[in-house]
């Protein structure tokens, strides 16, 4: 924290101008709450507030009651230019990150909801902001409207962060839960997905992860003070997920989930995207749809869970505009809000000392012996087993296999990823058994 | 927010002095986080940090490794004195009040977990901690370890509240679970939770709904950003909630919570707790035992959940030391956090205007007729009546009556509470009606 130069702080009936850079569904939501609560954000702020440029790609293209036309422009480096506060809502790692480092080079602050570019670039931008005393707040960039990244930045200094599961995207949840009560296979429900406008037309960046993984590098470089970008974090999406699967997990009481999992541990700190199955009691078990839950434990505080919309215009923008407020304060005070501090230098913990409990669906030949044959390869790497189910009926044979296909299901107990991983390739070695088998993690 | 002027705010190795008013669960719990996290504190908040006094009743009678007996004092006003951050864990509107009055009168700064004082005498301290340029941060006093007051006061600064349901008292949640679980009546829950040291000797501040009534004072307050008091809030207790209410919410698929509701309507702002039917789907309804949590609508943002302990030593001195870092951070910087704004003069809403279902469950002699009579008298009253249950058997007979007790069940469309009492008022003037009814509230 350290007092901000700008000479608008002095008059305190002077605006505080805010710059919007992108005008699309956050964008104009953003514009709407400010423009409709000018005056009860002006009490909350002490000062005024107003929107002194808005930058598009095509200004004739964006037209909303609440946004005077005038503002409009695709000059973006003047909307920067022009403003006390910078809302960065363009995305991606590109053009953002140019406007984003201008705006801070100029002593403004910013605003964003790009969590790619956080999760990249993060802790260059905190310390380009901290370096020329300006703030950069960014609510919106994990789990929507839902107050996180202010919590771990100021409600849990006292305490120590020990771990956080979080379903932080909402279109993989939305798909999880149509395959979960529909019993359909995954490529259904996203083409449904699709066409009613959950996923996108390029649906990669959610079905695989990666978002919910900037999402991760995000929660953990706040949580544990440390250095952590997209590049350490592990992704697994749901594209490999099966009906079959989905009907396992149903009939043994649990849920499938995907989930961002930063944990630090003895081995060091880890971010992991990966779909687990959760027991349908715990409380993320319940989180449907499009909404966001972050679900974290910390020393003293002990549990505590955080719910609410992941996405959307109007709530992704409340979020936006509380982060608005807040920084307007700032620049009212003359001051910044707390640096995101970095001090911890946490190793990284490898993959082996990700330990933990996996389901395994094989599909095979049914032939006497199969079973046994599995077990054996399992013994010999070292993993133990906790329980088989042989009573799973298939929802859908193999393209490839015109006769009967049997699947058995093994639940390991707690074993490192990467010797799962050699012993389910040894076992993929074996002539009974029919393609790859789904694998997912079991947290209870 | 300004600038504060205390001298300390000038040298960065000068450590911030934090004085302790209570040594009991909370302030022993929170002393220990401050001397355990000392180094990680100071990187925190870029200052040292040292517990510089704690006042207690008898120095002789505490005894914790981590306090240096040096400390101890009942000399309450010299802690005061010598602290730049006060740290209120007295309890009650008596002394607390002086200590927290003079704190913020020599320009130090407050953290309280004082529910009973904010929701007493809050606007009154907020506004001298605004005229003498000090904090006064309290997140520990509604919710225990949830981050709840900061998001009201931050992060949903941008956004307009429209309504908080709060499970916010662990002790009634604790037996409203039992009485579900075990299917037992309050007076033998309430006896064993005493034993267990969950309730305490004289409960009645949580049973009668007092605790939970302080935090809805406080939750409007910040909320609607107007002046909201405790002798602003309508408060009823669980004491008269049977085995059968319980019984036959369980029947219909409801469970009996007790809630603090806050909500800011048409006809002005209330603030009301009371034992209410809510829907088992519904958030709330799965959090148990000393869990508390509170669901927020905002206009913007819609739906979100805070959930997390809502009392314990540990968790409740992790939001103290968040705020207490939170704070010296502001000392750090020479500034302070953002006044509690009380711009809004809300009206407050009449009883009248607060229209909710009701579950009426009625003890009757089973005599022909006896349902037409009691339905008559809602008809005259014009409640309309949703739905009657005669299938419920009493769990439990009147000790007044020595033959056979039937019991019935009626639940209302939405109708003013005034209404109803008088409606219950008239039918209870019935020879077959036996005892008073028990009358809840339906939320779906």
């Amino acid at each position: 924290m350290s007092t901000n130069a700008t000479p608008n702080t002095s008059n305190a009936t002077e605006p505080i101008r805010v710059g919007l850079l992108g005008a699309g569904t956050v964008g104009s939501q953003t514009a709407r709450l400010l423009v409709e609560q000018q005056q009860e954000l002006a009490k909350r702020i002490g000062r005024p507030i107003v929107l002194s440029g808005v930058a598009c790609l095509d200004p004739d293209e964006v037209d909303f009651p609440w946004i005077d036309k005038a503002l409009l422009t695709n000059d973006t480096a003047s909307v920067v230019d022009g403003a006390d506060i910078v809302v960065e809502l363009i995305g991606g790692t590109g053009v953002a990150r140019t406007f984003v480092r201008q705006a801070l080079e100029n002593g403004s602050s910013v605003v964003t909801a790009n969590k790619a570019l956080l999760a990249k670039y993060g802790p260059e931008l905190y310390e380009l902001a901290e370096q020329h005393h300006a703030d950069i707040y960014f609510e919106a960039a994990v789990g929507g409207a839902i107050p996180i990244v202010r919590p771990l930045r100021e409600s849990l200094v006292g305490d120590q962060v020990e771990s956080m599961l979080g379903i932080v995207n909402g279109t993989t949840n939305y798909i999880l839960d149509e395959m979960t009560t529909k019993g359909l296979d995954f490529d259904d429900v996203l083409k449904k997905a699709q066409e009613l406008g959950y996923a996108e037309a390029d649906p990669t960046g959610d079905i695989e992860g990666y978002d919910a993984a900037n999402k991760a590098a995000i929660m953990a470089t706040l949580g544990f003070h440390t250095n952590l970008t997209i590049d350490d974090v592990s992704v697994e999406g749901i594209t490999k997920i099966t009906a079959d699967d989905i009907a396992a997990a149903t009939a043994e009481g649990h849920v499938v989930k995907l989930l961002a999992v930063v944990e630090n541990g003895e081995a060091g700190v880890s971010a992991r995207v990966y779909p687990a199955l959760i027991n349908k009691d715990h409380p993320l078990a319940s989180v449907h749809g499009s909404f966001n839950a972050v679900f974290l434990k910390a020393k003293y505080a002990d549990d505590l869970m955080f719910y609410g919309r992941g996405a959307g215009g109007a709530p992704t923008a409340s979020a936006v505009v509380g982060d608005i407020v807040t920084v307007a304060r700032h620049i009212a005070a003359g001051t910044t809000g707390p640096s995101i501090t970095m001090y911890n230098d946490l190793p990284k913990a490898p993959l082996s000392a990700s330990k933990a409990a996996f389901a395994v669906n094989f599909r095979v030949h049914d032939t006497p012996g199969t079973l046994a044959q599995v077990a054996r390869k399992f013994g010999d790497h070292g993993v133990s087993i906790n329980g088989v189910n042989q009573d799973l009926k298939p929802t859908k044979t193999d393209p490839g296999y015109d006769g009967e296909i049997q699947q058995f299901r093994i639940v390991t107990h707690p074993t490192d990823e990467l010797t799962l991983r050699e012993t389910i390739s040894d076992v993929c070695t074996l002539d009974c058994v029919v393609g790859e088998p789904s694998v997912l993690r079991v947290l209870d």
